[in-house]
């Protein structure tokens, strides 16, 4: 199974490939790709968008993942950081239709206590165990796209226990 | 001048084209289409947002206008309608980037006092303004397209207001 995670951020968006290959005697999770996609800043807002879905479509084109998973929206934020963040998001859902893929979608706390054990996790915490977990010597650059594959990872092991769960109820 | 004016709606949205034709001796606004982008009900948010994307994609390359003319984003709406709101707003302005046009923002005040002289109008009022001004019999369905057709007048408006005041200021 191959899922994309994609972190929507404004400034930057991160994004992380990674692999779970569960038909070996040892199922290994492997690290694909990962990065984040920063338009020029000073540019205008629609050609920002542009420039994200454009990289996001080339991202799913050469890794054409299984599934696509993002982060739930959370509502704390404000009104104008959630409008700004729900542009990226449009844009990004949009690329995964587009590319005929599913999308999946965590809760922060559910990503967060999935890779650490702990829904309230810092941070960096978040991106110590994405290094470990994919056997990394550093936490991936930028946290955005340590947050991303946060996100894959998160769905690599609901897909897990999913699988596991209906195997035993058959 | 061609003026395509898109109403962002999570539910629908309007669409409106108009033409401003100031080379004829009596300079007239015109009426080319309007109308309401309104996906399937029960279909997923990506799928909703690759829909509107391909009608407004098809609508631009039809029409082919000048500019794309969208409302600015209101920050009194709920983070939960912010948000949805804004995946709409951000596949409407791909779009338009990827048609290669320029977008104008007006806000909603300025809509309705462009429009109707009141910068609080009721929706029932722009409706027939609109109509009024475009010399139609009854306001066009949806509200959604009679709200994207303001946006559109709106930018007429300020776009000749700007010609004239550069044309006193050489």
């Amino acid at each position: 199974m191959r899922v994309c995670g994609i972190d929507c951020g404004t400034e930057t968006t991160g994004y992380g490939v990674v692999e779970w290959d569960d038909s070996a005697p040892n199922p290994e999770l492997t690290w694909l790709a990962a990065g984040g996609i920063s338009p020029p800043k000073k540019t205008a807002l629609p050609q920002r968008l542009a420039f994200i879905y454009s990289a996001l479509t080339t991202l799913l084109e050469k890794y054409r993942p299984d599934v696509v998973a993002v982060e739930e929206v959370f509502y704390s934020v404000n009104a104008k950081s959630a409008i700004k963040l729900g542009h990226v998001r449009g844009v990004a859902l949009l690329a995964a239709a587009t590319a005929g893929l599913r999308v999946a979608e965590y809760a922060p706390l559910t990503i967060k206590s999935t890779v650490t054990g702990y829904g309230l996790a810092a941070k960096e915490q978040v991106q110590f165990m994405v290094a470990r977990l994919l056997r990394l010597a550093s936490a991936p650059e930028p946290a955005d796209a340590a947050d991303a594959l946060a996100i894959a990872i998160c769905h690599v092991h609901h897909a897990q226990t999913l699988a596991i769960q209906e195997a035993h109820s058959v």
